[in-house]
């Protein structure tokens, strides 16, 4: 059958956060040895960049307690990339002690949320982010930024697309190698994904430098993707089994389910890397060790 | 906040097929006047086209066998279309006896599908229904075809394009006034639903005697509305709360949830006509008589 394709990419990155983004709000503790093989267990179903732990304080994500201990587990292979988020200067001294060779830092585009997650004004995250960018830069680390609140923020409602372009410049001037603009609390729609996007196209961010980070909390994140993907995005993150939340949101529904994506990029012939069936009993058996079904529409139609 | 709508509608027709298609499949007995409430309050949230029930024969979907009963109790009101489902000459006679204006009728683009429902060929099915389209246009009514498998079939798979197209041009020529292209088992994703439309275009149906049913059962149902959408589609179906399943599908996801449509659409800037806030009360009121949660990402989120 021939598919359209106008304006897709032949291929994509995806960028797993499951292990990071989906694992950091559950309740349920998770053991050092079940991430290590979760991780080893997505790299097998051909993912090549496996967000894997974040160094912000135990005192405020207690299932992430345990980053230096994964690290020195797992069983980091050639040409699979392990970033892991680094919050300040001691998460960065953290991350290079475990000879991590790629960090994301966690920026905000509103004010109010730099002030309730980061304790700093939308302006001073900027000097608190400088001196760990630099520093691992000079490290020769690649640093992604993440841009939160790039939709809607529960506080400021809908945010306008040249703020978020314009946080996302100064993070790039900074040296960040790629922003992902984050919907973290889900309420983006395709049109918005466009106009955020072209919103920091204009400001000079080129497409190769952007990703995306949607949350299915009102049922948009695929077609939230679709539209950034014919913007010409090529970086998608997702999350195995749609693990994670938000925890400002209502809903229990969190991160675009990288299975869902796949389904997507395999209907349309653009290429990913990853085996499905691999990926689904992975999110099976993640599911189990939570002990609740996967929120992965894919994962139950295929696991039911 | 400028949102970029290049070649979207301005605006659209939500085909609500909740009453119907979302309940036919549901365990629990409805009660009539559970249903009648449904449908007034469908009607009061603004959706002016609702499917409300139909004339199968009740050994085939008991939860239906109410339709004299429901049309006879309900209040049709101007302005508000109550298509029904009619299965054949005996159910056209009980829809005219119940003073219906607006029928459907429930085709197949597969052989295996039209077999093993219809007990019908492919072929076969066409001079089944031609004597309902003939006396029911006859009557002034108008007869909308769901095209069902149009894109998987859980017995042969892919279903080509072209087979749909043909299919559809023939219930076209009949006297259909619309098609609903439907996606029975989920398996559907955006380029493929370009394609179907496009070889319906091929065949000469133009885009405004075309609607598409999305399952959501691969998570894929709101990214191939869009997708539709940009072909110039402006008959969506969809299901007050995502109620129904597909029989076929192991998982018990079902229709695309008339919410997360809308919520998508209010981001577009497409007019609908609908009142979120309505629709997610009416939702959660009807999960509360289906005694489980509601599986539309937004009711879920606003009613959490």
């Amino acid at each position: 059958m021939h598919v359209p394709t106008d304006g897709l990419p032949d291929r994509i990155t995806v960028y797993e956060v499951g292990a990071r983004d989906g694992l950091q709000n559950e309740k349920t503790v998770v053991p050092v040895e079940v991430k290590a093989e979760f991780l080893d267990r997505l790299a097998d179903a051909g993912l090549a960049t496996l967000e894997a732990t974040s160094f912000v304080h135990p005192k405020w994500v207690p299932q992430l307690a345990d980053a230096a201990d994964l690290l020195e587990r797992l069983d980091r292979r050639d040409g699979i990339d392990y970033p892991v988020l680094v919050p300040n200067e001691r998460g960065l001294d953290r991350a290079l002690d475990a000879g991590v060779r790629h960090i994301a830092i966690f920026a905000s585009a509103t004010e109010t949320f730099a002030r309730k997650n980061l304790n700093r004004t939308l302006d001073e995250q900027f000097t608190m982010f400088a001196p760990v960018v630099k520093r691992a830069r000079g490290e020769g680390l690649r640093v992604r930024a993440y841009v939160s609140m790039a939709f809607g923020d529960p506080w400021e409602g809908a945010v306008p697309p040249a703020q978020v372009a314009a946080v996302g410049k100064r993070l790039v001037e900074m040296g960040c190698w790629q922003l992902s603009l984050g919907d973290t609390v889900g309420t983006g729609t395709p049109g918005h994904a466009e106009a955020v996007i072209d919103a920091c196209v204009a400001a000079g961010i080129g497409t190769d430098a952007l990703a995306v980070h949607f949350h299915d909390t009102y049922g948009q994140a695929l077609a939230n993707t679709l539209a950034a993907l014919r913007c010409g995005v090529t970086t998608v993150d997702a999350s195995a089994g749609g693990l994670g939340g938000c925890p400002y949101a209502a809903s229990a529904t969190g991160n675009l389910a990288t299975e869902d994506l796949v389904w997507m990029l395999d209907g349309l012939g653009i290429a990913h890397g990853a085996d499905l069936e691999a990926l689904v009993a992975t999110s099976a058996w993640m599911a189990g060790k939570l002990g609740r079904p996967s929120p992965s529409r894919v994962v139950r139609a295929l696991n039911g």
